[in-house]
């Protein structure tokens, strides 16, 4: 079958999506067709609504349905704490986690020397008018993944407001809920063990 | 988020789909929303293709653009050779394979006890007729899977045709290419020894 059919087509489109191979591909665009009403009619529908309504919110970077996204709308949130992340599947976590009563802000990426990604190229310039904006801000969390790029990002991010009476701070760093010692990286375990705290 | 989200809304269908759950179907989505241009409009347009342009060929049971599947209409196949399969997934391995020039017939299923499909449930009545309609028939392949399922529709259909001069073929069994007798069950190896040909 050629590109041009509509079933290779969709095929080779589907292959595209991280965690679908060209095998798992074939056997979605199966499963699809044989569920033409029940799955494949919604999902047109649902990817029409997601293209026209569906874009970043002005404020946070998040995905939004409208200019402003639902947690930046919601008036329950404290907009003097703002939690820094990398990616919306971060702020995702987070929210799945329901700890968390601040708002976002979403930087898109870290900065990276092996990419050539710098300050200009991530969403770092809207954060520093929004947390400066605020006459009673109280606290930014940098909770960026604990890689080599997070970490760099985290220390810039850091240093743009050293000295400005903001406080910033950091997820704490340890032993993951349910994790065992033997299967932990040397890291961690220096990490949780220089953190340690009164039993 | 709740349903009525055009972004949770999406993630639920796409987390039908076997071989995504929730997980990486909210991974898929970001993915998609972050190349809306390059990969989600054209997904958007292919599965309008889909459900406008593909159904079942009239004659094999194969999806197809329009009435009859390309291998049904293509002249260079054989129509004195069904190869019957249980889906249109064994149908695609057969032709990549690239050995079989006959054309298929699919049957959308097994004969099975256990969930209670007979003989109507499945597409065998057109099988009949389309071996029957041709004067000189030459061979019908049985390549059903080799479960317990597929082996008693194996032998429903080779039945169907005994005694009507009808030559009759399954798939051969034994050691798949490059497997090693250490890892093959003893079915398999017995199904080896019993078929085995001269060196």
């Amino acid at each position: 079958m050629k590109k041009s059919d509509p079933v290779e087509n969709f095929i080779h489109l589907l292959s595209k999506i991280p965690g679908l191979g060209p095998r798992s591909a074939r056997r979605a665009t199966l499963f699809l067709l044989a569920r033409k009403e029940m799955v494949l009619m919604p999902l047109y529908s649902a990817i029409k609504n997601l293209v026209e309504d569906v874009s970043l919110c002005d404020t946070c970077g998040n995905i939004s349905v409208g200019q402003t996204c639902k947690i930046c709308l919601d008036p329950k949130r404290d907009q003097n704490i703002i939690c820094v992340v990398e990616d919306v599947s971060d702020l995702w976590a987070i929210e799945r986690a329901g700890a968390f009563k601040g708002v976002f802000h979403v930087l898109g990426g870290t900065l990276s020397a092996m990419e050539s990604i710098g300050p200009a190229e991530i969403n770092i310039s809207l954060l520093e008018r929004r947390v400066f904006a605020r006459d009673n801000f109280e606290e930014l969390i940098l909770a960026l993944n604990a890689t080599l790029d997070g970490q760099t990002t985290s220390h810039y991010i850091a240093d743009l407001f050293s000295g400005r009476n903001i406080k910033v701070t950091s997820l704490a760093k340890g032993v993951p809920i349910g994790g065992e010692l033997d299967y932990l990286d040397e890291g961690t375990i220096s990490a949780a063990l220089n953190s340690r705290k009164d039993f």
